[in-house]
C-alpha cells in the first residue's frame, strides 16, 4: 500500500450562493490526500507551500498518515493563493484571483524513501511538473493516474499531451473532456481521448455523476442528490483522492474494481461540498464513509428479469 | 392490462445541429402510444386532430394495438402544430412556431369502452383538459400519472395545482421541478413538489438520467451515453410511455417495480433521440428494447463489499 501524491497545496478564498469563506487551506493535492488517508497509509505527499502557510495543517495531515517529507517549504516566499465564485448551478465558476507565488518555479523532488510506490495520483499542475515526478521514479508505479484542467489544454498542450501519453489513468470534467477531443459526445470525445495514450478514462459531470471508460466498457455513478451544495471546491480532488486510495488499497486493477473506486470516489466528493474547504473531510470517520457508500447502492440498485 | 394515454398528436418541424425535419407526426400522446405499445395492449388514446393529420398514421397506431377511438378528427381544422430548434447541448431549445389549432378548444370526450380501464397516462397538455378526462373516469385508475411543462407553470397555475392533486405520479423534468417549487436543490424540490398531493415523482435531467422520489426513498438511473443523439424531441413522452406501459403490464407498484419501469422508459428514450419523431420507435424489436435494457444493467451495476 504506498502512494505518491503531487498537487498544489494552496491558500482559497471562495463565494458561493451560500457564503463567503476566508482564506482557507486548500489545493489539490490538500484534499486527495485528505480523502485518501481513508484507505490507505502512508500517503506520500509532493507539493510546495510558502512560509505563510500553517504548520498546524502540515502536522494534521501528518497524523492521517500522510508523509510531507516531498513537502518543500519555501520560507521566504508566498503559497499559491486562488479566489473563485461560483454560480447558482454550482458547476460554473469565475476565477476572480490567481497568485502563483511558490508554485511559479516549482521544481518537485522525489525523496528517495518514496522510491518504489506502486501507485502515483499527479493532481492537477503544470504538466512539465507533473512529468518531473514520473521521470524521477526509477520503478514505474503499476497505476499512475493524472488529473488536469482546461487551463493547460490552453496553455500548454504539448507538454500535456506528452504527460498524458506517460499515464494510464486520467480525470477530466465532461467540459474539458469536450475541449480536448473537439468532440461534442462524451462518447466519441472518450473514444478521442483514450487514444493519446490511456487505459482508463474517467468523465467527471459533476452533480450528474461520473463515467469511467475502458476499452469497450464504461460504467456509470452518479452523484448523491444532495439537499445543500455548500462548496464545491476540491471535489474533484476529493473524487480521485477517494478512488485512488480504494485502488491502493486493494491493488486490484480490474475493471470490476475500478466501478468500485468510483464509487468510492462520488461517496468521498459528497462529503465535500457539505462544507467550505476541506472541513467536512477533517469529520467524517468509516461508519459516516460506509453509510454514504450504503446510500450509493440504494440509490442505483436494481434488479431487473426480463420477460 | 388496460391503459388510457391522454395528449396531443401534432406536426412537428424541427431544427437540431444535425439536421432539419420536414414537418413529421410527433404529439406526446403519439410518442407515448408508441412506446407503451411495446408492453401493454390495447392502449386507449385520447387525442384530437386536424382533418389534415395522415390516416395512415392512426391506422399505424391501430395495427400496434392504440385504439383510436377517442381521437376526435377535425375534418375542417387543422392539426396542432409546433416548430422548434435545438441548441448544440440538444437540452435546451428554442420555440420558433405554435399554432394551437385544434387544441384550442379541445374538449376531451372518454368513449364507454374506456371506461374501467386500470391506468391512466395523462400526456402534457392543458391542465383542465387534463383534469375533464379524469372527471369522466367512474372507477378511479389504480394509478393516474401525468406529465406537465413549464408553459403551464405560468399561465395555468391553479388548474395545474388542482390536477396535480387528483394524480398519483408526476413527471417533469430538473427546470421544472425547480420552477415549480422555488427550490433549486432537486432534492427539496422534490419534498415541496410531493406535498402537492403526489405519491410518486419523476425528475427528468434529459442526457443526465432521471430520479424516481416516493416518500422517502430516491432512485437514479442514467441516460445511457450516446454517440449521438439526433433528435431529442419525444424522448421525454417515450420515456413516459416506457414507464407507464411497464406499470400496465405488470400492474405492481411497488417501488420497486418502478425503479424497473424508470430503468425501461429510459430504455426507449435512448431509441427515440437517434432518429428524427416516431421512426426509430417504429423500427425496433423486443429483442432491441432487452438488449439496451441489458445495456442499462452493464452500466450502473456494480458489487461493493464494505471490509
Amino acid at each position: 500500500m504506498s502512494l505518491i501524491v503531487v498537487g498544489s497545496m494552496a491558500f482559497d478564498a471562495l463565494e458561493t450562493p451560500f457564503g463567503k469563506s476566508d482564506k482557507i487551506v486548500g489545493g489539490a493535492a490538500t484534499y486527495i490526500g485528505w480523502s485518501a488517508s481513508n484507505f490507505t497509509r502512508p500517503i506520500h505527499q509532493i507539493s510546495v507551500v510558502g512560509g505563510d502557510f500553517p504548520q498546524s495543517e502540515l502536522d494534521a495531515l501528518s497524523a492521517r498518515g500522510v508523509n510531507v517529507e516531498g513537502v518543500q517549504v519555501k520560507k521566504d516566499e508566498k503559497t499559491f493563493f486562488w479566489s473563485g465564485r461560483y454560480h447558482m448551478d454550482m458547476n460554473t465558476r469565475d476565477t476572480l484571483d490567481t497568485q502563483l507565488n511558490v508554485l511559479a518555479n516549482f521544481d518537485p523532488i522525489v525523496p528517495d524513501s518514496y522510491q518504489g510506490c506502486e501507485f502515483l495520483m499527479l493532481g492537477n499542475l503544470m504538466p512539465g511538473v507533473q512529468m518531473r515526478v514520473i521521470e524521477q521514479l526509477k520503478v514505474r508505479p503499476k497505476l499512475i493516474a493524472m488529473d488536469t484542467m482546461n487551463f493547460w489544454m490552453e496553455t500548454a498542450m504539448e507538454d500535456l499531451e506528452k504527460v498524458i501519453a506517460k499515464v494510464d489513468l486520467l480525470f477530466v470534467n465532461d467540459s474539458e473532456a469536450r475541449q480536448l477531443s473537439g468532440e461534442f459526445s462524451l462518447v466519441k470525445a472518450a473514444r478521442s481521448i483514450m487514444k493519446m495514450g490511456l487505459k482508463y478514462l474517467v468523465i467527471k459531470k459533476g452533480e450528474h455523476g461520473a463515467l469511467l471508460f475502458h476499452e469497450d466498457k464504461v460504467f456509470f455513478a452518479p452523484a448523491l442528490p444532495l439537499e445543500v451544495v455548500f462548496d464545491p471546491t476540491g471535489a474533484g480532488d476529493t473524487f480521485a483522492g477517494g478512488f485512488i486510495g480504494h485502488i491502493a488499497k486493494t491493488k486490484d486493477l480490474s475493471f470490476e474494481n475500478m466501478k468500485t473506486a468510483i464509487i468510492v470516489g462520488s461517496a468521498m466528493a459528497s462529503f465535500c461540498v457539505e462544507k467550505f474547504g476541506t472541513q467536512r473531510l477533517k469529520e467524517i470517520s468509516k461508519a459516516d464513509i460506509d453509510e454514504r457508500i450504503q446510500q450509493f447502492v440504494q440509490l442505483v440498485n436494481f434488479d431487473i428479469e426480463l420477460v
